[in-house]
């Protein structure tokens, strides 16, 4: 496949353009020649030196990451930028990353994928910024309690082996869920105002805590690397539709 | 004391005023009439509604906090934040608070706590933001593995029973060791390049782990309020000593 | 009534949405819980001391202001401010305001009110500030002199004793009239423009006269006060159609 | 006298530069080639029509005006600016504009001239405004009644007639008095923490009202104009000691 | 013909309006009183002393220019502004300018006169620049060489014998231009990206030499002035056809 | 030589830090590891694919160069700017830029490197931008006519052939000359208010035309490149006296 052709497919697929106000991530190729054809793609959350190595083991041609190298202009590639575009450049894979407009896509982004997991239904977008999304709610099928939901999320999210931090100051019958992946503290207050009965959300930042007491409100924290491995996975699929070959390097974290 | 004194001894002695660039926290008195005679006065990590009851039941006449409401601006005292100072108002408590000059500070700060705790010796300011320093380094008294100091930091961080996290990327031998409480990644650099053994910070954020893979660093992730208790716990025995009244109101929410 | 229904019916009815990008007032709930009933609500120009304290005499509710406390952020709730909200908070009064867009509503606005009672005629938005107006501009039933048009106006503006000051640099007939309610400084350019024989406005800036002198227009400042008690009188009458008892606290200011 | 000169003079003289990062005024020459010499200066408060011709009337070569053409850039020279610019160019005068600096000037400075009329004692700057100083303090000789310096301030400042307004919500004996010259609202709470018993200050601005009362101080209001000829009359004085013939231009506006 | 409605008409058939957030030129009628009737109107490239005593010396009552005096806004009307408003003023000579508007507009402006006397086909808008664009490109009816496009360039440009500078890093062919008068440094990239095979700008910027070589693209420096006669040229026939006289001052610079 | 020891020098011999608020350029080792041994430096005025590659040739270690690849932050290390980075990678040549700091530089930098060459007596800064100056200023030897000094000029810099255009607007007898390398258009104010026969400067901005006529005074332009080569061959030298071989790679622009 064209690299180009591939880079301007995902573009389109995910509405790259629509999140270019809002997200500090210069989302599309960030490094790369982006010329010739591509027929091993390899998938990460990260795009770090471990799975720089990871790809050049694999013999990638190109990297689709959902953490970049570039969040608002990169002043010197010296120390670790410098070691990871060297990684990229001498094993010749180009840097494709896609940060928020992978965390709200209804259908391949990281919190839908979780709504597929944990079966949601009567889905809608959830977590605004700006003119769009980077999350989803749902219902559950079946009301679960908090312990209930803390054991499936234990079994969903690529934790680790940390865990998922329940703060359960909620109702104890758990129907409507919101899930905002990654860094989610900023949209407590819509998932307040939407009166859902629990919110997922990745890092467990210090704040959070009173916020969801004094709400009332179930969270669950499942780390920011363990609830956003969905979005790539999705797209690796996609991509492996198209014809090159595909892989997931998975580097969890715990955190 | 006169209350108007107080606040004026305390906005000296931390320096307040360096801070004031630098800092999102409006730092000082935050919500009050600042007038009249202080008794009682409680400290506590987090200006919430949990520990605005426990100084009203305590018949606080002022607190001293690390994290107040203040933040660039309260556009609606709504919500929560209604909530927050209602609970002020009708105990008719005044709110101190100071965030970054607690942090730094080289005697009463944060930092300067757990180094005291950790007996550092050689200590130097850590953890530059402009023209000031918001945390501390320095040297153990005897090197110590990173398991050694894993177990040490547990037993003297009030981490509400959720652990430290230890990213054991580092020399097996500690020796320096810098220290910036709450939220510290984007200091990482700064302790890599001075070249210490282990970096002690709070909030466990999602990127810390490739960074101090990749620079070869240990770092112990202690929780946001389980680094910063030492502070106002300084403010109390500082403050008893000029005449009031003083109790730590503590609220660990392990994160 | 329920208070929520009572804001979210406010902020309809005055298109508050619109103005959120030109009007440094936050506005909408600017101090309370915004829950359970409202039954009592007051009504005033400014939300200060003495209107709160009259409306705790009242035994309001809530109250509804033009010129409310929250003007780009409040710092610190302390001195003036902290007297203030305490005052509510201690009479549990909601505090709702609404700055411009009750200037330039069409039918409950300032520049309206004061247009009905001179009874303009080929009434028309004026004031243009961003996407909105905040003023209004129509045609005398009958052609009047400068002097004949400042008794009028010193009989329907409530200017505390005050006098409405005329600065008589325009044409000796009076025909056309634009209003711009409080400080309209900025638009008496726009009035030129639009070529209309007088422009009344409230505050006395001093720039004011020789920019009428050198372009020749009959100027009339009522104050901003005196301008200003129509909105707030016309959503007196609205809330009342909507069930909850209403009262207008008059405090001339006499500037 | 040089031109070029003159206007050096003035810069050192009124620390023109020390203005320069908080005054939106483009303070020094501000129309003009700044060549030849001079000889007739008029000084004026406000650099506007009628002051222009005054001056071509009297043969001026360049005027001192308080308040200049040039507030943050001129985006055109047309309508009221274009008539302006004109009558200076076809008269061949030079513009030179003084704003916050004849504001603060210890000595030559509006506030300064006021206090000397009234014989203030122990005088102080006032008037914080980032790194300088646009007012003054200091303490009447006898104590008077607000309504005693009412009367006094109606004799000294030039109000066209239309009096000098008091909000008498302060002590009932005068002893201390603050000035800032022009408009004063946003020093209010300066004067108010200095614990003055009075402040005079120029334009009636709705939102000093409230301020004041809830305050307990006395306010006089003389107005924008009232309040701002001494320091260019002062100026007037100085010129002339160097060489050239001066002028007052007055055009008092009541405003 | 009146002035105002000579100014209106310009705006809108420039369509001014929608280059007002991209331009730092304020367009439309820059100095002058804007009143009466204007019998002859000149037009030149540069608003300044030598185009102004031209003007006056044709008894001009307007001028239009592509390079005007307020770029951002006039903090001092002296020095070179003050000798070029006093030659506007004394001779009472209107002054109108239109910067961008007149680069891109695909009828009258520099890039499409340039483009009608290369015959260019299939045109299109070039240049983006926000929501607007400011150049043309096309294709030539009959390939070229570079050295022949080169002759073709020096015969059409008034480059004031300096010639015209050729950057030959292209094919040998060309077909494709596109063209982007006076400084176009910043869209040699749109350029590539548009696959032309030679671009044509006018300033010779440093930075554009290597751009060009790694490009592998023919770039022709025609200097600022050299490529900006067009427009102006063409809005004196524009006008012409309205009434007014017209005529073309040229003063070219070779730069 | 240690890299990071030779950058350290660089950075304290060009005072880089000074230059840090007022230049976009990205001082200092701007892509590398910084780490190693460095036996030869490369030096060039561009960093750009031809002078990377003749460095590779040539087995350079490290280039030094004027103007760098990162100003203001690389939102995408593509296009251009891959190939670019991918040849340092590629070749393990790390690259140092210092861009204003050697143009001001008294004793290395550009300015001063033509000032030496013409001989220039009684040298002071010029050029100020900040608190730094970019260029220089002094006396020839010998007073000498415009067609002289272009003469003398065309010897001196490397403009490829292109020659160096005079306009020659000022006195026929040149004593007193300013020197601001690269694009200077905005310092010929300072240049005309410090009352030189001469300024000479790189590039033919379009504006500069009229700028010199009004004010008198004679104008060289040499090109950027053509006057930016002596800073870099400064350095040269310097760094040749700490060890490392050098050699300075010319590639002439003529632009």
């Amino acid at each position: 496949m064209e690299a180009s052709v591939l880079y301007d497919r995902l573009d389109e697929e995910l509405a790259v353009e629509d999140y270019a106000d809002v997200d500090a991530s210069a989302n599309g190729l960030q490094v790369g020649s982006g010329a010739g054809a591509v027929d091993r793609v390899a998938v990460a959350v990260d795009g770090v030196q471990a799975t720089f190595e990871a790809a050049a083991d694999w013999d990638a041609d190109a990297m689709v990451v959902h953490h970049g190298l570039s969040w608002g202009g990169i002043d010197r590639i010296t120390g670790r930028t410098y070691d990871r575009v060297a990684a990229l450049v001498e094993n010749d894979i180009d840097l494709y990353a896609v940060h928020l407009p992978l965390d709200g896509h209804p259908q391949y982004g990281n919190a839908a994928g979780l709504a597929d997991r944990l079966n949601l239904g009567n889905r809608a977008p959830f977590g605004r910024l700006g003119p769009v999304t980077v999350g989803q709610q749902g219902w559950l099928q079946q009301p679960a309690s908090p312990a209930a939901l803390h054991e499936t999320l234990e079994d969903l999210l690529d934790h680790g082996g940390q865990g998922v931090r329940l703060l359960d100051f909620g109702p104890e019958e758990i129907e409507s869920v919101a899930i905002l992946t990654g860094s989610g503290t900023d949209w407590l207050d819509e998932a307040v105002a939407a009166d859902v009965d629990a919110y997922v959300t990745g890092e467990p930042e210090g704040k959070l805590y009173h916020m969801a007491r004094e709400a009332g409100v179930n969270v669950f924290l499942g780390g920011h690397y363990g609830t956003e491995t969905f979005g790539v996975r999705a797209l690796a699929d996609l991509i492996a539709e198209w014809g090159p070959e595909t892989a997931f390097l998975d580097e969890p974290t715990g955190l």
